[in-house]
């Protein structure tokens, strides 16, 4: 699993910290290039060196840092995995920037087809299927029964961490990520802890 | 409980349809007062009488559209007025105007404090209200612990709906909302259907 420090050494890029900045600031709609390059102190060519426009700009970055933070490898231990993935979410919702990052796309996404489908074609399948290998392996353990509804158990283990944190501002916590995992693993159908 | 149908009744203002197209069409941070006046074919001033801002009369069309679809009264059932709450959220985030304006509102939200305040205080707090009835109906009839965490409850009666339909733009149906409603009932501590 990819750490928050590792991570954080990851992003010496200036540019793409400058494309992070900017959307947590302004937003996906706000968003220009030349707003990106200014704020890297870049040039908009360096820019489109790297990115043929603003959405792939948007979605390599966004990807590049939320993929790996649901990394997870199946350990033979269900809790333990489920806890892993929930604090995954929790890992990346508290981010300050991702926290506002990820509900604006989403907001964008509604009014916007073409980022809706780069969005779940490239973040949302590429998250949920640490999630999905993790189910996969507890089914063939025999731990899970094979009928399991994966796509309602995915969606349990970043639902509840997604609306505390960004559609309530609350906070989140140890006690309630251990309420997540116990959701999880009842809609499993295993036992809770 | 207000239906779908006595809620469209209800919206026969035309100043009031004028800022939900404009707001799911738009979103917050683009709406004006020159926008929506245009849109309803009537004169700024007309707003002006009944609103002293662009976020005073946001919030109140949409917590105006948005509280009575919460409305529950505990009816002695548990399952049921949980599955009543749950449809409440789904009736509300398939409105294909307040399934892309919640989420612009929830994204604007984590920039704009005082924008944040409001919609807990007057749409989160007002919707969850009636949940928090049921829940505590429950325990008087002694069919619920007193020591439940209500505010995860609470949390799970919308939001693995938020997530499948704007998080995700996937459909709902009466397969998934009773699996929401097991989960709540596995968090309220009672055993499901």
């Amino acid at each position: 699993m990819v750490t928050k420090a590792n991570l954080r050494a990851q992003v010496t890029d200036g540019i793409v910290e400058a494309v992070l900045d900017e959307l947590a600031d302004v937003g996906f709609g706000r968003l220009s290039m030349d707003g990106v390059a200014r704020r890297a102190r870049a040039g908009k060519a360096a820019l489109y060196r790297r990115w043929p426009s603003k959405q792939e700009m948007v979605l390599d970055v966004v990807t590049g840092l939320s993929v790996p933070m649901a990394a997870t490898t199946p350990s033979g231990d269900l809790t333990a995995d489920v806890a892993t993935l929930v604090a995954g979410v929790d890992d990346w919702l508290t981010d300050a920037r991702m926290s506002r990052i990820l509900p604006d796309l989403l907001a964008e996404a509604m009014r916007n087809p073409d980022l809706a489908t780069a969005l779940t074609d490239r973040l949302g399948a590429a998250r949920r299927g640490y999630g999905q290998a993790v189910i996969d392996a507890a089914i063939a353990r025999g731990e899970v029964s094979s009928d399991v509804d994966s796509e309602y158990v995915l969606d349990l283990i970043a639902a509840p961490v997604f609306w505390r944190l960004c559609g309530r501002r609350e906070h989140t916590g140890t006690a309630f990520l251990d309420r997540v995992v116990d959701s999880v693993l009842h809609a499993l159908g295993v036992s809770g802890r």
